[in-house]
């Protein structure tokens, strides 16, 4: 099925420099994919060797303004009309892309995307879902800092976002859902997360019940739920430990001209775990909830990374994603008895 | 310092066949400690081999029952007052003791402790504090899961206790506090979290401000101050990352005959690295804002691990862990101008 994907040029660490050369690639390799590669035009050329191959399938959108990684979201809002994070969000609005990705600030990304688009209805705020390894596979993380107090409904809707997600990217009919909460036998968690439980229960998903914090890389479902400070702190924390984790291994093998040695004999299988938990091919995180796709990609892809991102855009415009979030929610309340 | 241990010997997966013989070690290196070992004197008898030798530093005090590792709260409060996990906190409480440790399970500790031992004054609520590896050194995180509704007063207290547990085991003179937030730019954390900071900020402490779930894994502050909830899914987030790294190069490296033969010439490096941030060295939590000293072991630990609880409780002993939260709490309420 034909797509047409809406590009940020300018977001993230590495900018076109990154974007355009992803965009490209993404184009050889998926034959009935279209690009509009928007942002200033004068800094998106000097990477478009070759693009000539993929005629009208390319297209350049000039955008005179640019989003700072670190800028206010009022003033990203307010100020700058024109910036390619809010163009790629209008081209989504007007039918003209299926999806927008942006490597830009998120906190901006949000505010632009939901003020441009709108939420669909029945949900009352959009959330932000990830994907994490697992050693069968992938789990979908959802929210990832857009929602810091949440009230129960919201952690159902989340579930109910997060199944549709999969869904619409893993062909997976029913994906399971669980609720993130804490172990310890007498404490079933704070009162906004039981009162969740009850709503999951009886909402029709696939509600596995509650999960711990190790559930996540377990892959115990397919779909984590959580308020956006938890979810926050979850995934920093993962990044925070990996990376230690990695630089101590590193260091290990520098240690001495042995230790650099069995570096040497290791690297093959050292390369081979590398690949295998790859967090390139996990970018990609959802804005999930609103009238069109956005995607938002890490500020610091490189080309795989940012290649996935458009992947996946693409991937969840073919499977309609909001369409299946907006049915699944509307459906929900007629078996509930309310209105949207 | 003369100081006496009261060790749950029935508590955790291994019971006495590790805790005595932790003990026995335990004894053997701290000259000047004292245990007192409870619980079924049949079970723990067989453990004792060679304990004549510490003469009367090793005392043994028969307790009739044991809490059950997921054994309800309730039922071990009301019906087993002749539990080895009741007793170590009766001895602390009557003086006997200066500190109790056990491996047992964790509610039905914090419960009966803060039944015995009662909270210290301006503590409303004990916490549980755990150690984790940074790159430079050790970062205490509390609460984790003891309290999962907190009141920005709450925060304040662990941010208080926090720092008197690292001033005690680590002998920092002012140990720097960490406020666990989320990082996006305009949205600075949930509305109690954001009024606990203005707390800290008034308290006299040395509060660095907030920090993020990546900072607990680098080292920024000695002590990380969270609510029950986020800090019970950071520590669980934590340990299911680990076993999936662990477990995935143990994969890579047995999946050939040359993987396996790099893992041999690697071995050495492996090791070391798994020494540097062995769990089993930090083990010991600590339930804090009691009026004594009441250590929680890891379920799984080993002899290795349950003496580092050991020699983490004695050192509590000896600075005075409860004496100093006491006195901080007061000398902070005065500073306020509050009562206690």
């Amino acid at each position: 099925m034909a797509v047409t994907l809406a590009i940020d040029c300018m977001g993230g660490d590495h900018g076109p420099s990154v974007t355009v050369p992803a965009a490209l690639e993404f184009l050889t390799q998926d034959a009935s994919a279209r690009v509009i590669l928007v942002g200033l035009e004068e800094s998106i050329k000097p990477h478009l060797k070759g693009a000539a191959a993929y005629g009208e399938r390319l297209v350049i959108r000039h955008a005179s303004e640019v989003v700072g990684m670190d800028e206010a979201v009022a003033s990203a809002m307010r100020n700058k009309k024109d910036s390619s994070m809010r163009v790629v969000a209008d081209l989504v609005k007007d039918g003209t892309a299926d999806a927008a990705i942006s490597a830009g600030n998120t906190g901006a990304l949000m505010a632009i995307s939901r003020f441009v688009l709108k939420t669909l209805p029945g949900i009352d705020r959009p959330a932000i879902a990830t994907i994490l390894p697992n050693p069968k596979g992938k789990t979908y993380m959802l929210d990832l800092g857009a929602n810091v107090d949440c009230e129960p409904e919201h952690l159902l809707q989340f579930g109910i976002m997060g199944a549709m997600l999969v869904s619409a990217l893993e062909h997976k009919d029913n994906p399971s859902v669980g609720l993130l909460n804490i172990g310890e036998e007498d404490i079933k968690g704070n009162e906004v997360v039981k009162r969740a439980g009850e709503l999951l229960r009886e909402s029709g998903l696939n509600f596995y019940g509650n999960v711990e914090g190790n559930d996540i890389y377990k892959g115990t479902t397919d779909v984590v739920v959580c308020d956006g400070f938890v979810g926050n702190v979850a995934l920093k924390t993962s990044e925070g430990l990996a990376q230690m984790i990695i630089g101590g291994l590193r260091e290990e093998f520098k240690r001495s001209l042995l230790s650099k040695l069995a570096a040497l004999v290791a690297m093959p299988v050292l390369n081979a775990f590398k690949r295998r938990f790859d967090h390139r091919r996990y970018n990609g995180a959802s804005l999930l909830g609103l009238r069109g796709i956005v995607l938002k990609s890490h500020g610091s892809a490189d080309v795989l990374a940012f290649r996935c991102a458009l992947e996946r855009a693409a991937e969840a415009a073919r499977n309609k994603l909001p369409e299946r979030i907006a049915a699944h929610i509307a459906s929900h309340h007629m078996a509930q008895g309310t209105s949207v």
